[in-house]
């Protein structure tokens, strides 16, 4: 680029909440000369989107703060004119691109006016819309989505008013969960939750995961949530409406629709640029759009799933901002490149948090992975540290390779949860396996990790399981079995003290035994022989030391409960 | 090995704290056959001796607590016998090896008796020796080291007994800090801390972080820290001590010295084994010594450091639990090795967290790197989420490359340090440059981090480092120059608001002077054009962002204080 284009580069984004402004601002400080201009629809610009649910909550009480800086400057268009020389057209709506002429026109929404705005380079940061789901009804007033600032005001308004008292939420997704809370946990509203399919958090973690957090859900007083239902429509009007299900009928005064986004495309699509296979605009690893002289980024591109080498739609305030300093990079005339994701995720829910990096067990199986997964549950910190906490995690690994393919966990202290999922995502892409999990060098001390950290447990786990020292059954196949009833060819061999066993022994007659672990070598001629043995512990660890023994016994076959009855406890069984 | 040679493998292991009790039950779950023989000189086995400082502390009530398994078992002898098939030979001293005829000579110390126990295998767990200064008085009764639980068993009687009002901590590292907030937090005792170097934490972070340690120190009544004070002499007797430095004499009734370990070579050196050039027994990366049916691990051994590439020792529980595991691996027939470590670390101090991975800046220059740093001050979660904190993280890079040769931060919530941390870490081996910290993809949401990450910021921030945008100065050279008192050649252009700067233009005039960042071009004519500008705002980002207006102005040159309002604050620099 010479001097003279240098001087006259001219850039128009459209949209001006994540990657539009930090595309602005980083091209800027690279390339001072640059006339860059951000439009957007709204008045309310360059907030922070995945605050919405914390302002509901009233986390967060003024919008306002979801639009400043960390030190209190209001992201405005005159904070963007003075602060960093970038001309801010708010109430503007974009109409349509013309390639040939480089020239986008806009109207002026508060006087009607169009024109046309001429660009070098254009930047489509369009971002995502939210769906709505296409039932009778879903148009009513009193009916929303979580999509944009001035609607999440209309819904605090309401709450703040009086107005709500037994609120709907539809879609067990992470932006569901997170306006339950919102809506039970700091307004005390009789909250329902409907979702379609059958368990909460799908495609992020595993149906064993997905079952405690629906407990956590009803520790916490949500009302009810109900699974593997499909609304048909909404009756009613005002604040007297009916949410119909396949199943039900549920009265609601409020419904919030977190049913998932969609990439807002329509200009990229009017203006006959590549849309790829996941229905997102495609873009190279510089952003470039079909038309080099169009970029985008953010919620409305696809981007490289790392560990399915497939395109995917990830859309995240954290990803836009990271890609818009990256285009911002390559409009100033550098080269950089972005590579993709693994789908990095957390999200806190009442006193729970759950996390997730690259594929659970179903998505991996639904990718063609032969996949296993190792469940873990152990202290978060060293055993004798005060406020150590039990964190439950999950890696799912391909069979033949040990390669990881993802990691799931849920923890009281989220903090110390993101610590190991982080520390699992950011090496995904360097395809690590479960050797290397094993050892991963976290750093150590009493009040942070045990000696041999949960993570390296997992890994350690996993390696055993891939060996064949460690025959598992989860937590969901158990449930299955005692939920059907005891169907005679399998027992429950538990292997912890005898007064930890005694009062299951005394429930589940001949189906439930105790011979504790390191008692199992002196009363081997105990041990069933005809039929499967369940073997259960605390945590999942003193199970597998009794396997390794009935095994060097010559006793069995025996699989062994992942998490032990930690495991069951957070799932809900009830079985003593 | 063929099945009669698995019948018989045999194996001693030497020392049962921790990697010793990881090697024999890992061994015995692979191979049941195996014979394992634990010994020990102490009576007290497989405990947390990372945990001594919390027992002394009280946080840990009894000194069992420290020897359990996380579901309350006491691993003892018996626990090992029973549970694990493991013999375990406590009060049992290792006298010499005969490699010649494999065996061990060893005195049972309660009775004397004296007898030569056969090996296939022989495993070195002898671990550290907590150093104790060579001078005159070392020896009295009440000075300490924190070398086992024994002699921590002691040191609480005597504070619990009331028999201690100002003890004196020798050595500012990890386990002198831990010791004065013990001794000092929870017990109210006055407390004084001596280190020989010229900061604390030498070796692990930087002078900047190192000073905001000690000032936190300060904030939480520690009564004295002496840096760069060199002990020379313990006078008196019983609990009438005097310390006597090169500068001063401190009058106390226990002293801690807390100046190192080193490797426990005895046996091996005697046996004639090779010791490597950090003084630690010399073993390849499966753990085997130089008698290559004599394996060694943890606290007694030297391994690789993955950033310099040399031989390191770095006595860690964490680390003994892992190689112990590998250890196990291939006493029992497989093929495991160990690459190396990048010595992550982390450490609570009262309320403030420090951590650790890689090199630090003066331990990277050292090792002949050409190496800056990056440090950022930044909200650890979004800014508008309660219960956002500030964390200080410091990106040591190699210059012409952009390699990361290591990371240290601080903060108030340690877990969230850790996630930082950890995810550069474990990212270390793999060589990652600035724009991989930039890029990294950790967990996002309000709760648990910022749509820009303060680790994706640090990377952002080295990358403006090395591309020339951002040129900076940091905190300890700023407050050098103030301590040394204005020499005329600078002047500090605080870049904030009005309200903001004020008080520090008041308090130095002709030397403070306040232009906002956003106002910078409209009154460029103001900044002064005959002296180095340093350029503060309140955490380093708007300064950057002044910078680069000024740049554009052709004013200048101009440093960017790195970090800030909120690192002079936290370094403990009174200006206002």
């Amino acid at each position: 680029m010479n001097a003279e284009r240098k001087m006259s580069l001219n850039v128009v984004i459209i949209g001006a909440v994540a990657l539009g402004p930090k595309t602005a601002c980083r091209l800027k400080r690279l390339l001072p000369e640059a006339r860059v201009a951000l439009i957007d629809r709204d008045a309310l610009i360059s907030y922070g989107g995945c605050g919405i649910p914390y302002y509901i909550s009233g986390d967060v009480s003024e919008a306002s703060q979801l639009q400043s800086t960390s030190f209190h400057m209001v992201r405005d268009p005159h904070f963007f004119r003075q602060a960093k020389d970038v001309e801010v057209l708010a109430r503007t709506e974009a109409l349509s691109i013309d390639r040939q002429a480089k020239t986008v026109r806009v109207r002026a929404l508060d006087t009607g006016e169009e024109r046309d705005l001429p660009y070098d380079k254009l930047v489509l940061a369009t971002g995502s819309r939210a769906n709505r789901l296409p039932v009778p009804g879903a148009d009513q007033a009193r009916v929303f989505t979580v999509s944009n600032l001035e609607e999440a005001i209309r819904i605090k308004e309401l709450i703040a008013g009086g107005q709500v008292e037994r609120p709907v939420v539809i879609g067990g997704g992470a932006i569901g969960l997170e306006m339950v809370e919102a809506l039970s946990d700091l307004w005390g509203l009789e909250t329902t939750l409907v979702e379609v399919q059958d368990q909460l958090l799908p495609g992020i973690v595993g149906p064993n995961m997905a079952r405690m957090v629906k407990e956590h859900l009803h520790e916490h007083d949500v009302a009810d949530v109900f699974l593997s239902e499909r609304v048909e429509r909404i009756e009613g009007q005002g604040a007297e409406l009916r949410l119909v299900t396949d199943k039900r009928t549920i009265e609601t005064d409020l419904i919030v629709m977190a049913v998932g986004v969609r990439p807002n495309i329509d200009l990229a699509r009017a203006a006959g640029l590549e849309i790829g296979p996941t229905g997102a605009i495609a873009v190279d690893s510089r952003f470039r759009t079909s038309d080099p002289d169009i970029l985008a980024g953010g919620d409305c591109v696809e981007t490289m799933h790392l560990i399915t080498g497939c395109k995917c739609y990830f859309p995240s305030g954290s990803l836009a901002n990271r890609q818009g300093r990256i285009i911002g990079t390559n409009l100033a005339g550098a080269v950089e490149e972005f590579d993709g994701v693994v789908g990095s995720f957390i999200l806190k829910i009442f006193d729970l948090n759950a996390a997730s990096a690259g594929l659970c067990l179903s998505r991996a199986r639904a990718e063609g992975f032969d996949a296993f997964s190792a469940f873990v549950v152990q202290g978060d910190r060293a055993h004798f540290y005060p406020g150590m906490d039990l964190m439950y995690l999950e890696l799912v690994v391909e069979r033949p390779t040990g390669r990881v393919l993802g990691i799931q966990g849920l923890s009281g202290q989220g903090d110390a949860l993101a610590a190991r999922i982080d520390a699992v995502a950011v090496l995904l892409k360097h395809a690590p396996t479960v050797r290397d999990v094993s050892n991963l060098e976290l750093a150590y001390a009493p009040p942070f990790s045990a000696a041999m950290d949960v993570l390296n447990a997992l890994g350690n786990t996993a390696e055993n399981i891939m060996a064949g020292k460690n025959r598992i059954m989860d937590v969901d196949e158990f449930a299955g079995l005692f939920e059907q009833g005891p169907n005679g060819d399998f027992i429950c061999l538990d292997v912890r003290g005898p007064a930890n066993a005694e009062p299951f022994v005394r429930k589940h007659p001949g189906l439930w035994i105790n011979i504790p672990q390191d008692e199992l070598r002196d009363r081997a001629g105990e041990v069933p022989a005809d039929k499967e043995l369940i073997l259960i512990c605390n945590s999942g660890v003193r199970s597998y030391e009794a396997q390794v023994s009935l095994d060097h016994l010559g006793l069995g076959p025996s699989r062994n409960l992942q998490g032990g009855m930690a495991a069951i406890k957070k799932y809900g069984l009830k079985l003593d």
